[in-house]
């Protein structure tokens, strides 16, 4: 294990949260707000730490995998650490346990919450509640990558570690100029989406917030009735928007570079669209009759599928109140998600269109035994090495799932508040159904609860590796150079 | 596709159907019931028609995999149809899907039930419902290839497809003589229960009935409170039946064999032991404030552990009133289903056991990447071919358990029902919660539900490979020898 390395790495985390920290602080300046203090002695506090975990340089800068993993666990975790710290200071969560829910939920893009009375927050919180999402759709660490040099393998498997899909794939050979590439896009589609919805009328604050809570498709809503009071203009820019970002970003890239029809015959774009698409005409139909409006009942349906399957949160109507077939549509989407390389949660498209084309690849070997095939996409081989670990990511995730529901039913809720909780935890999406549901709020849940709860969000936004290292003991105890001999 | 064959075999079946059917039909003379008329009716039918499929012997006798997965499909369904028409004939289910249902739950060993009023049916009735159990527990194909001389290679491919767990191994080189030594041990270990629930003073009727029911790990009851009725003894005495008919019945050749060490160091064991150790002591505390004394409390921990990891359904409590804990574990247990090579149904230890191993194996490659490893289970390495197909089942199992409860959910029940009736069905347990509870029945589903619910029963039964073969278009068009080029 690379411990200097990995001491170097949380440095400049904290540098980095310091400095963004400055950001609520202005906020807190423009509305003449005390919690400001709060947000600047954490900033100067981070920027502190950091400068001195980062002076001296460490002499090796290779890193393997594994330090790869359990560096991004360990960042994302003292991010969220400093990231709660100022509410705690300023009273407004007086909890620490509540705002390090909070914060991980925002830096992990869930946008579960612990608050029932939003607006009972400054202007000050509401920002950097919201700007946590911005920060952590994208990723800490990618940021790094964009304005520190550092050699090429080691940024490869920190990358790796930290963006969501079964595999990252550089769009120019140099990572640090992937990086930006990838941080100008996102910072270009989010002013894109706050011009739209300026001029729709929505007043500057809301749309920052809203346009950072859509594009690291977070969820947090800086109102109590999430998003339901907008007008069906701006509800509409944050449905189109949602569905945006929760696309490949490699495939804009593409498109900058005008290969249009290399990012136009993307399979993962097309079913990812058509689970949209689908889902969204059987819930218009399915709704229809208590909503009335043929157009009222398509908008509602549509923003929230497209805020359901690109795992954002936000929410116009109570979902909790709609028929079964609705909710069981919604809870589906819950768990495919949105495209890999995008800013999305879940499971992901391509991993579910990989496991789809394995199973009937298998299906199609009892009928021709003696054909050999492999699993293809977009007319390229599926990587044996990527096959499996989606196959092993399946088994973990469910593992994590189940003990995690387990852990959470001792709190004696029902049984779809605990199944759904896990959903939109693990899944990065923010509300579930019943207690927890659009209307509802995570706050009666026992600590043990939010805490599993915590490393579901985490776990779900890092894709379950990282977390898994980090935990394992072996990760750990194998530093001396023995190899234990166990069996697998 | 060998169609000559599929005949064959079809007809065997029926004929052997028409022979079991004279049992229900001595038992209405034993209690004078007219509804004998009925069974003795389709007997002579089925051993009509029987007779006629295999009178002319088939000239080409080999079977390629694909032929076997459809035979038992096939066969399957044919038993199911002809099992259901003495309930319809005899007027005690007149509606025929409704017979239909009964029927397929009672094959596949589900023991999911349409009827509030078991009571009221028949001894005659009563008893096929039972038998059917038994029938379907070790397999209807099992039992012809016990007694039919069939060629090595095609009574292979038969016994795979029809016998739970992810690979079957020949107990001895002959597949007829493994056939036989496999039915004469469910066969001794059913009379043993009998005679231990003889022995605690259980009606000479009842007993019968409930070693069909345990051996098969089926769960059809006689009376209406399921088991809650019978004394402490009896049911302690199923508690353990269940338990033991849920063991891989290779371990008991082994016992025979006195291959004790072998049989005693098998992971599987173990690892199923254990669950059901570690669920009944968590469910015993968390009932135990409820129910009051202290031996009680384990006691319907242990049946109801027993009964639903074994996926029998036999209920002495009504579970679905148990805390949100209990239930929630009663459910994953649901999902983790009894060993290979048992009765019962599930996903089986062996499989989790695969998955996880996989899983572990993947993320100690991150620690150690130029290690090579194999998975292995007791001793032996699980062959790649194994593990694929292990992943290949978990993805087919999702994608039918989804689009199951998508389908189910029109009925606009609560996702509760929904998600527990499909997961009954699908693992061939019988009861789920809420609507479909201990308590409940799956009455009130829409005529669409009951025939998705038929087709995961049939699925869950034989391990989804042979109705997915069944329904693949490819099956039946690729016969005029050219091959597809479609792209995996």
């Amino acid at each position: 294990m690379n411990y200097a390395m990995i001491r170097y790495m949380l440095g400049w985390v904290c540098c980095i949260e310091g400095i963004f920290m400055l950001m609520p602080v202005l906020v807190s300046m423009i509305y003449r707000e005390g919690s400001g203090y709060a947000f600047l002695a954490v900033a100067v506090l981070c920027g502190t730490l950091g400068a001195a975990l980062v002076f001296r340089k460490p002499k090796k800068r290779n890193l393997a995998a594994k330090d790869g993993l359990v560096i991004v666990a360990l960042c994302w975790i003292v991010l969220s650490f400093f990231g709660a710290l100022p509410f705690v200071l300023s009273g407004e969560i007086p909890s620490m346990v509540d705002a390090l829910f909070e914060t991980i939920s925002g830096f992990t893009t869930t946008g579960a919450s612990i608050l029932s009375n939003v607006e009972g927050l400054s202007h000050t919180s509401l920002f950097w509640r919201s700007f946590t999402h911005w920060i952590g759709g994208m990723g800490v660490l990618v940021f790094i990558l964009a304005i520190l040099p550092l050699k090429g393998g080691s940024s490869l498997f920190l990358m790796r570690a930290e963006s969501p899909g079964p595999s990252v794939s550089k769009l120019v050979p140099r990572m640090r100029t992937t990086a930006m590439i990838l941080y100008s896009i996102y910072f270009a589609m989010t002013v894109l989406e706050a011009i739209f919805l300026l001029i729709g009328g929505m007043p500057l604050f809301d749309t920052i917030c809203t346009a950072f809570g859509t594009a690291g498709t977070g969820g947090f809503g800086i109102r109590n009735d999430s998003f339901t009071s907008y007008s069906t203009y701006q509800q509409g820019v944050v449905a189109v928007f949602m569905v945006l970002f929760g696309v490949n970003f490699n495939l804009y890239y593409l498109i900058l570079k005008r290969k249009f029809r290399q990012a136009l015959t993307s399979l993962e774009l097309w079913a990812y669209l058509f689970f949209i698409a689908a889902s969204t005409i059987v819930i218009t139909f399915c709704i229809y009759p208590s909503v009335g409006s043929r157009f009222q009942a398509f908008h509602q349906s549509f923003f929230q599928v497209s805020s359901i399957i690109t795992t954002t949160g936000f929410a116009t109507a109570d979902f909790n109140q709609w028929p079964a077939l609705a909710k069981t549509i919604l809870v589906t989407l819950m768990f495919i998600g949105a495209c890999a390389g995008s800013t999305g949660g879940g499971i992901k498209v391509s991993r579910v269109l990989i496991m789809l084309k394995g199973a009937h690849k298998e299906l199609r070997l009892i009928s021709h035994p003696r054909s050999v095939r492999k699993v293809k996409m977009d007319g390229r081989t599926v990587e044996h090495d990527v096959v499996r670990s989606v196959n092993s990511f399946i088994t973990i995730y469910i593992m994590i799932f189940a003990l995690s529901v387990l852990l959470v039913s001792l709190d004696e809720k029902d049984l779809v508040t605990n199944f759904t909780a896990v959903a939109a935890t693990l899944n990065n999406i923010g509300p579930g159904l019943e207690v927890v549901g659009p209307t509802g709020n995570f706050a009666s849940f026992s600590t043990l609860s939010k805490f599993v709860l915590m490393f579901d969000m985490l776990a779900g936004r890092l894709e379950l590796l990282p977390m898994m290292v980090l935990i394992l003991p072996t990760t750990w105890i194998e530093k001396s150079g023995k190899i234990s001999r166990k069996k697998a």
